[in-house]
């Protein structure tokens, strides 16, 4: 069982919006914390992208998220922020806290289930936030274990295979159809959690707008309805 | 903190002989079972030592132990093993005992340090051993997220990279001083832990036979020595 992370098990709108407030007030500057989240996180698909069309070789990202904060600064009336704290903001991504559900959740699974995130965050992310939230992980899958960024097949494939399964028998977990499409077109099981307010209130995915072998409302959910 | 792990952390020897004789009993021919570990193990340096010289790409550890015995076999009077029998055998690396000093050990570093397997083993095969005696992993680094195998330097420099640490930062844990050597001269601490016994009985090595940081006896006196 593999899971997208970001949206899926961590909030990370909310949390980036609380660390993006907190380095603007100690520079003495007001920003919109959430306006600020959106901002960053609308940068990361086109990042991303420059790298899956060939057009720059992989960074993680902490790379692309320095980046694309370094191109939103501005904006927010926060260009005077030093080098060491837009690193330490850019680490806000390190730092995020996992939906109420996703713990227990995953620790019910993980009784039945190898579990391994399958994640565009590179290992050391991932090994952050599973430290933060006290996550217990088989193995740590996705970008950093193939140098490409979701949804390229090979992510999905690559997952499967450091598990040591075959991709029908892998269920991938996200909150975003983006995400399950791709999985379902390398073979493997899906499972939609819904995470409505994912980006804001409303603005999340409550249901699938593709096909998937189960729709849930929490990863408890999930441990419920599976064998 | 990162470890090697056939021989440092799990008792192949042992584990492969009582394998290797239960395989063999099935089929009504009885072999030494040490010898025969012994013999498959001599195959694993030179078969990784052609993916290491580019004569052929990346395979992984089932790929070659699987090879090496195919080419034992015979001389141990074992020709006539199925290939579904065969395929079991391979995996009996993936069911091997940790020393008994290992789990409680590594639990207690873990608490004050990220911990992770450096391995030439693949990913699924980290997880099997994981799985199978408790180990509880920050990620897995070693030759699956690179497609190399030790002592390349890449293995270890990757291996620090995934747990987001700079080579300095990281102590590497082995029982062979071919890999600690090969750590050290990439940046990395290094700790020899003595295992006399692992290739049979004073044929292991008991003391490093080049400089390292630390030399201790059981994983335990690791956690008891450092900070």
């Amino acid at each position: 069982m593999i899971f997208d992370v970001f949206g899926t098990l961590v909030d990370w709108r909310s949390c980036v919006a609380r660390e993006a407030r907190a380095a603007a007030t100690s520079v003495g500057v007001a920003v919109d914390g959430d306006a600020f989240a959106d901002a960053w996180r609308a940068g990361y698909q086109p990042a991303m992208e420059a790298v899956r069309s060939g057009a720059r070789p992989w960074v993680d990202l902490d790379v692309l998220h320095r980046e694309i904060l370094d191109a939103i600064v501005d904006g927010f009336g926060l260009g005077g922020m030093s080098g060491d704290a837009r690193a330490d903001l850019t680490r806000a991504w390190h730092r995020l806290d996992a939906w109420p559900d996703v713990v227990a959740g995953i620790e019910r699974l993980r009784e039945r289930y190898l579990v391994a995130p399958c994640s565009n965050g590179h290992i050391a992310l991932m090994v952050a936030l599973a430290r933060r939230n006290g996550l217990r992980w088989d193995a740590i899958a996705g970008a950093e274990l193939v140098h490409e960024y979701k949804p390229k097949p090979i992510l999905y494939l690559s997952a499967a295979r450091a598990l040591g399964c075959e991709p029908a028998q892998v269920l991938m977990v996200a909150s975003h159809s983006w995400d399950l499409g791709a999985a379902a077109a390398s073979g493997l099981r899906t499972a939609h959690v819904a995470r409505p307010d994912e980006k804001g209130p409303g603005l999340g995915e409550s249901a699938p707008t593709v096909a998937v072998d189960l729709a849930v409302a929490s990863i408890g959910e999930l441990a419920d309805r599976l064998p």
